[in-house]
Parts: C-alpha cells; structure tokens; sequence
C-alpha cells in the first residue's frame, strides 16, 4: 500500500492552497498519479478471491416494482414538520439527503417536499384543470385529455424559496448539507406546454398575469408574470424522471417554470386564471416575501439565485482516511448555465477552477468535483458558482447586507465547511 | 368542441400519408391549430370547478422515500421467469414497461432486469474488487474505497442482447411495447473510471483482453477487448439516478459498457482478471452467440444495433378517441447519436421525419414525436431511426437475412403496429 506521503504530484498540479490539485489532473487519461491514491491493498491474501455466501447459492426473484438495497436504508429524506400535531396539521418539509447522493438526478423517492396542507389523495379520473378567466373559451381538461397533447421533456431543478434558511440564522447550524440546502431537486420532467393551453383558450389582450392553484387543502395560489408563459418556458408536468409524477410532488399534474421559486411549480394543479394583476395570494404575502433593512418587503421574488454546496465532504460524510481524496458538490442558477465554480481550502484566501462538464445544463443541477490532499490538516471548504449572466455567487455577509435580521428567502450564500485535523465537520460562517 | 373534421391543417402540413402531420407544427409558438384538438371541454357547467374532498381536509404526512401514487399501481416490469421452479431457479426477467413512461429516463423501479441465478443479497462492506491477472499489482478494492475515486457521470441505455427476442418468433406476438422491446433502461450512471483503476493495477503490454465476474450464483462473466477500457469509455457504476444502484441492477457495484450488450455490463461486480484472449466462458459460448444460415455463430458481438419502437400508440395504449394524436416513441444506438426517426402510418409506403432533440445523446435513449390525424381509419404504424454512422434500422426481413430460423439476439428490425378502424393495436409483420 502506498504512502500518501509519496504522491507523486508536482507542484504544477497544485491549483490552490491547502491541498487543492487541478482539475486537468482529472482529465489526464489513466489518471498517472492514482496509484498514489492509497486506497486499493495489494492482493496477497488468498481469502481476497473467496468466495462469499451469496454466490453460492440462488438469489432473490424478479420483482415488479424495485427498492433501494436494504443496507441503503438510511438513505432518507429527513422529514420536519413545521407545526405541532393539531395545528397546520401537513405543513412541512423533508429535504433531499444530497450529501448521499452523487451525480445530478434526484431519485423520486429521495426528492425533496414542501407541503402546505399534507398531500391530497387525489383520484385521477376525478381530477379537472381548468382555464378561465381573461379567455376566449374557458377550458375543462382531464387527465386523460392532456396526455393527448404534444410533450415537452426538460431537466431542471425545483429549489424552495425558504432553501438554506437555517444559514440565515444568528449561529451556525450543526446540521448535514441536506439538511440545509436539500430542499431542492432535480428531475427530468415530461409534460404539455402551457403556452399551448392558454392558445387554445384564446388570451384577451387585457391578460397580463395568471394565478395558478393547487387542489390541496392549502390551495396554494400564485401570481405569475404571462411572460414567463407566453413565449416562455412553463409547463404542466405529467411525469418526472420516466413515470407519472408521485403524490408528495403533485400527482396527478403540477406546473413547473424552470428556474423559479418553489412554491410557484404550483403541485396538484387545478387551475389557471387569467388575471390583469397580482392577485397578492396568502401565500405571496404572508410568505416568500423579503423584509429588507428598510422596512419594506420586496414581492414577486421569482428566479433562484446562483448558488452551489460541496456536498462530499460534509458533515456526516467526513473525508475518513487521510490522503487524495474528491470533492465533489452541486452547482446551479435559476437565470441560465452555470460556467464556472471554484473551491477554496483554505476558507477563501486562494480559489481553484473545480470541474464541470463542457455543456452545463440551464436551469438543472451541474456536479463538480475537485481532487484534494488531506492530510490531516485543518480546513475550510468553499466553492463559489457564477452563471452565464455573469452572476457570482455572495458570501454570506454580503447576501445578508440588504435585508432585515432573520430574513430567511432566497438565501445562496457560499455554504463554508470547517474540517479540523481529526476530519470531523461542522458548519461555519466565515 | 370542436369537431376534428375541422381540423384546420391545411396540405402543406401534412407530411406523409395516412394522417401524418410535420414535426414543425410542434415547434410553433402556441400551436395556432392546436385548439382543433378537441380534447378540452368548454367550461359551462358549474361543477366543474367544484372543490372535491381532498381539498376540503389536511392531506398525507410527509415520507422519508417516497412511492408511485396507489392509482398507478399497474405500472410495473412484467415479470417472466425462464424455468419451472426448482430448475435453474433465478433465471429469469421482468420488462421496462415503455408504454407507460414518457421522456428519456428509466426510474429505477422500473429499470428491466435479467437475472442467470437470482438477486445476491450483498453486505457492502464484506464485498471486494479485484483486478488481477495481466498487472503489475494485483489489486482489491473496498465500496468505500471506490468512492473516493474521481466519479464520472454518464447518461446511457442498457440493452439485454435478447430484447426484441418474441420479434424473432414465426407469428407475431400479440403483446404490449414493453413485453417485446422493454430489456432495456436508460439512467444517468455514476462511477470510476476502469482505466483509472486499470492503470493503478500497471496493466502488462500482453495483456489484450478482460474478464469481468459477477459476484452471483451464476457468476456471469464475459470477455471484453481491453481498447473499450483504455482509451475507452467502460466504468464501474455505484449509483444510478443519483442514489446507490439498486440490488437487481448490481448493487454494491455494476460493469458498465455504454452502448454494448447488456450482459457484458455485469451486475454485483467481483473481479476483473485481465489475460492475453477471450477465455470463451459459458455465458459467451451457450448464449449470446448468433447463429448464422450456414451453421456457423457469430460470437462477440458487443454493439446494439440503431432501433427505435413506437410506445404510444401501441397494444394496450391505444389513441381512444378519435381526432389529433401524438405518436412518440424511442430511439437509440451502441454506436453513437440518433440522428433521425421517420414515421410511417401506411405501412412503410410513406415517411415522414419526427421530432428530435436538436442535440441527441451517443448511446442514450432519445424520444420522438410526430402528430397523427386519426379518424378511424385503419393504419400501420412504423418507426425507423437512422444513427450519426449511417446506419438505418432494417425491416425484419432483411435484419433475418443471414440468419438461421429462431436465432434471437440483436433483434433491431423496424417494428409494426396495426391500428384496426376501432382503435385496437396489434403487433404485424410487413
């Protein structure tokens, strides 16, 4: 077994302070310097080739419908309630465990919820959606009506409005990456353009804003800008990631506006009103508003904010054994691609360029990684994502400058993680 | 409504016979003929957007791994075991019930299975990998040693050499798109590179070929020239869809060789042994081969060839009303990018091109669409996909040509479907 002392990387290969190497090291056929990753033994032992129980004997059945391996069961959405028992009864959330993941797609059972009134137990044959309001012919549609229709298929991201909120918070909180900034997910969603809709509905030339609802108990009801319709990118989703779109996500339909805050991808979509202005909803004014130091609320704050979390390693997912070792985290911006992300050990003195893929995706999920050398020394881990409008994402000072104490909404500050020499990690604000 | 006679597309829309209509009507913004569709109702009634009950009350609490809705507990893999019980018990699969999904991706509980001994039940951390043979350093590897390796992710389809077998058979089969052509899924992988831990290993300049071993009671293993390894694109994938790869797709690890045979991408991964030849194993020598007219087989055959199947319409998804329909299916390629679909509804007399992406992915599935007027009249629905090297789908006349009665693999000929005046669908040789 090699010494990570004796990895034979120059120091060209050095991008950054505190053990950052270049990502061109990742790109190199063969990778020359892996052998020094310390982490394969030397097969010596005959018991390495043995030939374990459950070769020997036939295995378990065809199934109909597969889960996750049983040894994978702590591989949850960690699930809060917002309310006690009795009261707001169904509001909460769980979060995506994203520091268990790895690559850019959300498993349906694992993508995480936000819920206003529980999950409505919604009958599909029952269901209607309906357009009306400032239309020509208001419109009556089935389930089975909409499937008929010309699909659009798209991977993007849903991240809540209230993501990452516990950073807002006066001291840091000891909690896993997902338990702060899981309350997003990633998906490719398969559904009917809602510019195709409202055409057939016939939109009066006084229409300029639509109110979509949700047929749960909450009926969450937003306002959303006709732009972002016509000519514009909103759909209905019918399926996400292959199947049809599951309970906790809105069955049987839900709208998606790819980049947008959560709670506007109105689930259990019932209909869609044509409207001449923001109708101010409950839950466009009770909520998802952003006190600001001056006292006034900004409203109407839709597009998500170019942001990224190091989700490996993070707490409970600690780097173990000392050595090479890859960081590797998620990137995003709800106003386009992402074009770069950088990472920082050494909380943000030097910065290294992190690797992406060449084409990153609009709107949807990018992974990076990074190959880094811990050995045993102190850190704190940063990664910084700018999108293709040019915006970077804050640090957490500069986020929190224009808003009052607690403001909790749109938050994307660069998430900082301290490493101490046992490898142990805890959340910091630096 | 509106009557489907009237059905405003005039001739130049009409892209091939039989009711087909061009792929660029789809790309115009709002569909202007798109309310000739007749699917919606105009909304006079007042129930329509009355509150049904599952509005009325708090709905269901939040889930740590989510489940499909209970109202779509039909889609599921049909299961088909190989052998009576108590003979060769674990031989078997279940089928990726295409018909049901839409978009590119396969959720994971749906991902098709081909089992030779059953699912091993594999502890993670008593499994090893090892790479011996032609190397400088033998070598085993740990899970938790894999996953600090630089991770690649890769978005590919697995195809089992015998999909499309029933295809093969004298008379048509009368069963749905996913029972013929459903050994197949499409996932985004996520993994180690085999040439990184290749070069770790020190491979010796004899050596010319790998033999991959699964850890199941049928120890499936294949011979695989080493140019797809080094130079090449194979790894070791632990997740799929973004969560650890599931117990009967290999879990703790599995072989993945994007584009080629799904055998050779072995499930429960044990060892790789890396030798001078093919070592001409059971599983290459019993199956997998192709017989030809003149008595010899064909062996190593590893690329799937270009294919593409209607999903909707087809047997047990049929168009219902009568009126405007979207036809869609999938498409895809071992040797690369899917660079047109045509679609016929007259049998192969005339085609028309459907709708792709602009960019279409190498060796993943891609979806098309092409609107059909359907007015009760009797059709033949066929689809045939052309790859970025030129090859075009054949009719299964000339797939059979070389070979000998009953031979089953690599079955990719155009496939038919027949729409009766009713509305029925069954599976047709032309």
């Amino acid at each position: 077994m090699t010494s990570t002392k004796s990895l034979p990387l120059g120091s060209e290969e050095r991008a950054a302070g505190n053990g950052l190497i270049s990502r061109r090291w990742l790109l190199r056929t063969g990778l020359p310097a892996v052998g020094a990753l310390g982490l394969s033994s030397e097969m010596s032992r005959a018991e390495e080739l043995r030939v374990p129980d459950w070769s020997s004997t036939p295995g378990l059945d065809l199934t109909s419908y597969g889960q996750p391996s049983p040894f994978e069961n702590e591989v949850v959405r960690p699930t809060l309630p917002l309310f006690p028992e009795g009261i707001g009864d169904g509001s909460g959330v769980s979060f995506t465990p994203l520091e268990k993941l790895a690559g850019t797609i959300t498993p349906n059972g694992l993508f995480f919820e936000r819920h206003h009134s529980g999950i409505p137990e919604i009958a599909p044959e029952e269901h209607r959606l309906a357009i009306h309001g400032l239309v020509e012919r208001p419109l009556v549609f089935t389930v089975e009506a909409l499937l008929r229709y010309p699909m659009v298929t798209r991977t993007c991201f849903i991240e809540c409005a209230g993501n990452s909120l516990f950073n807002s918070m006066d001291e840091p909180q000891q909690r896993t990456a997902g338990e702060i900034h899981g309350l997003i997910g990633n998906a490719e969603w398969t559904g009917v353009s809602l510019a195709h809709l409202l055409n057939e509905a016939g939109v009066s030339p006084s229409a300029k804003w639509l109110v979509a609802e949700g047929g749960d108990a909450a009926k969450m009801s937003r306002s959303i800008p006709i732009e972002k319709v016509i000519d514009g990118d909103a759909f209905i989703a019918l399926y996400q990631n292959g199947e049809r779109i599951r309970p906790e996500q809105g069955y049987p339909m839900r709208l998606v506006l790819p980049g947008w805050q959560g709670s506007m991808n109105v689930k259990w979509l019932r209909r869609i009103k044509v409207v001449s202005a923001p109708v101010h909803t409950k839950d466009e004014t009770s909520k998802y508003t952003l006190l600001q130091k001056d006292g006034k609320s900004r409203q109407f704050t839709y597009e998500m904010g170019v942001k990224s979390v190091i989700t490996s390693p993070s707490p409970g997912r600690e780097p173990g054994a000392q050595g090479l070792y890859q960081i590797s985290g998620l990137a995003w911006s709800g106003a386009g691609r992402v074009t770069k992300v950088e990472v920082s050990a050494d909380g943000g003195s030097s910065w290294a360029e992190a690797l992406i893929p060449d084409q990153t995706p609009a709107r949807a999920l990018t992974r990076f990684q990074l190959p880094w050398v811990w050995q045993g020394q102190s850190a704190t881990l940063m990664s910084r994502a700018t999108d293709e409008t040019g915006a970077v994402q804050p640090t957490r000072e500069a986020w929190y400058e224009p808003y009052a104490p607690n403001q909790l909404f749109h938050q994307n500050a660069i998430q900082a993680w301290a490493v101490s020499s046992s490898g142990g990690i805890s959340n910091v604000y630096v």
